[in-house]
């Protein structure tokens, strides 16, 4: 008997189930290991830890009450911690333990016992299976007609996720306000010296999501002071040499709400030299210039070549995207990126970063990077990012 | 011309060209990206982060000076990075955009002009390969035999890595000591209750890792005071919650140094009730049982059988492995766990963690865990943790 979910997950679930109806599907595998994460699992389920997400679509004359979704199984290493998230959004919950904890056992069970779905039936596994495991789930399945496929059930779930829905608006703006207050501490606390280090930015981050509620940190914080900002992605991604000295420093981070990430990147500004401050100039000049296109109908790679444009005009180049979409992942769709490939069109729900940023190892590196909600009417700018002049 | 690579980094690459030799494979393609870490480039060139790394074989009659080795070519997202960490270690360094930002790109150029290989020859491209991917491989590399194999030549980088160098123990050493002058801090501040919640277990430990000239900590340190501490993993892996109360209170962290990790638990003791303390010296029996059993010649597979077989005469469960080889990862070869098809035998050189742990929903959770070495003679046990008693 299927249980009765929550109505957002009820709705995501009848989402791809009506995909999966479309496409003949009756079973969808998803997986969330170490070594590759699935937030898919989580935005279906609340489960936040190692599983495999199974989605059955019964064919119409099932014998239970139709219902317009499907029936889903939780296959988690940590049952516990299944029942807790998951309990009440996901259908049976069943420990990995059980299938020997392997992947092709529980898919091989599922699939002729749990549901009993008939010979010849569509199963789709995750995109990003290895070929030489793909060959082993068709060897194991032979019965089954197994799909493998870049445009496959994960990517339409991922697609579906590109547009948030009320209850993921609500979390990513209570986030990004706890984002904005984190902010304005800093700004505070490194005009007061009383953060002088990267490590002393790092690691008041991290203690203020948490305190603020946050589960943590969406990725490891970057923290470069003058020294270490003209690299895109400092890495260590922070240390203690000092930050928020003379020239350019960069402080990107965001915190994780229940799962949701924001993503803002600050530059702090200490007696630039006139080259430097050209650099800063143009990268808000940029911001400004992005900004007012974001709105519902615009195509994102128009934004981004854009942006490219006007650097290029000063014969700076970016050497990353504009920005990217961000939810239960740090990086999601939609694609912000000046490449002729991207199709993304902006439409309402859309939550992304704006971020332009342009580097040089003698000068250092300036980004600024907020997090946008395109809305019914144009947008809104969650957070409050700035350059900082100290 | 090939460049002179420090003697650590030439002897690594000539293993793994010596088996490209015997196994007729004339390029390697690795990739380090966001989505699937491969430490394997940083063994093989000391740069940590996005990449490429090619590994070309050529034949016998070369018209380059004949070297027992081959030549590398590092295509990295952040050149600025790649010189500074690789210039000395790496062949050819070139910049990840000259190719579009896309491997397929990279790897055509470097057959067709770089490196010139016949039609013919065997390119491995990484294990993890999608499927659908695979099959965009196989068509832009049409002339050539292109292979993607479990057991292919990442397969036998991470074997090799399984048995560290000179260099390598000489750095997870520093990073043991590191450890456990850490661990002592922890004992010290949590029995005057200057650390009081997980929070303030977490942070200090992200800070005395940077202080001490880590790169970071290994992994999310996991903190989990007496309510949470049951599961094997809590989520999120630390909040606010009080840490060291009555009952059992696990901490388990490690330090990353020069990219090496260390991995250790400590579980906290207060007031047990009897069934706590049964858990507990449970826990530290299996420790003493296994601990012997660590030396060259034995099978990993016998010392987690020993543990389990151990517990379950006191009708308990491990719900993980007994341990794991650690080294650029916090999980690698060799694996210590009680599965048939489990064929590790230790040698010396082999580091790994060795960690009997427990886990009730009434009680809490206790765990164990220490890094080993294995040496000519027996083993050494590198890291100091242990139960603590408030």
């Amino acid at each position: 008997m299927k249980k009765k979910l929550s109505a957002t997950y009820e709705a995501r679930l009848n989402k791809i189930c009506g995909w999966m109806a479309e496409e003949g599907i009756s079973l969808v595998m998803l997986e969330d290991t170490e070594t590759r994460r699935d937030q898919n699992i989580r935005w279906l389920t609340r489960h936040p830890g190692d599983a495999l997400l199974f989605l059955y679509k019964p064919p119409p004359n099932h014998e239970l009450p139709e219902t317009s979704g499907g029936i889903t199984y939780l296959v988690a290493w940590d049952v516990n911690l299944a029942k807790l998230y998951a309990g009440q959004t996901a259908g049976l919950i069943l420990p990995y333990n059980d299938f020997d904890r392997k992947a092709i056992t529980a898919i091989t069970q599922v699939a002729n016992n749990i549901t009993g779905i008939p010979a010849g039936s569509k199963i789709e596994i995750p995109s990003v299976t290895s070929y030489p495991s793909f060959l082993n789930f068709v060897g194991e399945l032979a019965e089954y007609d197994i799909l493998c496929r870049e445009k496959g059930a994960a990517a339409e779930i991922n697609r579906l996720r590109a547009v948030k829905d009320k209850e993921e608006i609500a979390i990513i703006r209570k986030a990004a306000d706890i984002t904005n207050n984190i902010i304005d501490l800093l700004e505070k606390n490194v005009k007061s010296e009383k953060i002088k280090t990267e490590a002393d930015a790092a690691l008041f981050i991290e203690t203020q999501a948490r305190k603020q509620g946050c589960e943590g940190t969406s990725f490891e914080t970057l923290a470069a002071g003058p020294d270490r900002s003209y690299a895109i992605h400092a890495f260590p991604s922070w240390t203690y040499a000092p930050f928020g000295g003379q020239g350019l420093s960069i402080l990107d981070f965001g915190v994780k709400l229940d799962g949701y990430c924001t993503d803002v990147t600050l530059t702090f500004t200490r007696d630039l030299n006139p080259r430097q401050e050209k650099l800063v100039s143009l990268v808000e000049k940029a911001a400004k210039l992005a900004l007012p296109m974001a709105h519902n109908g615009t195509p994102a790679r128009d934004i981004a070549a854009a942006v490219d444009l006007f650097f290029k005009k000063s014969r700076k180049e970016m050497p990353h995207s504009l920005g990217h979409g961000i939810g239960l992942q740090a990086h999601e769709y939609p694609v912000i990126r000046n490449s002729s490939n991207n199709e993304w069109v902006l439409e309402p729900g859309m939550i992304f970063t704006i971020e332009p940023g342009l580097y040089d190892p003698a000068l250092g590196g300036c980004r600024l990077e907020n997090d946008i909600l395109i809305t019914e009417t144009g947008h809104e700018i969650l957070t409050e990012a700035r350059i900082i002049h100290l």
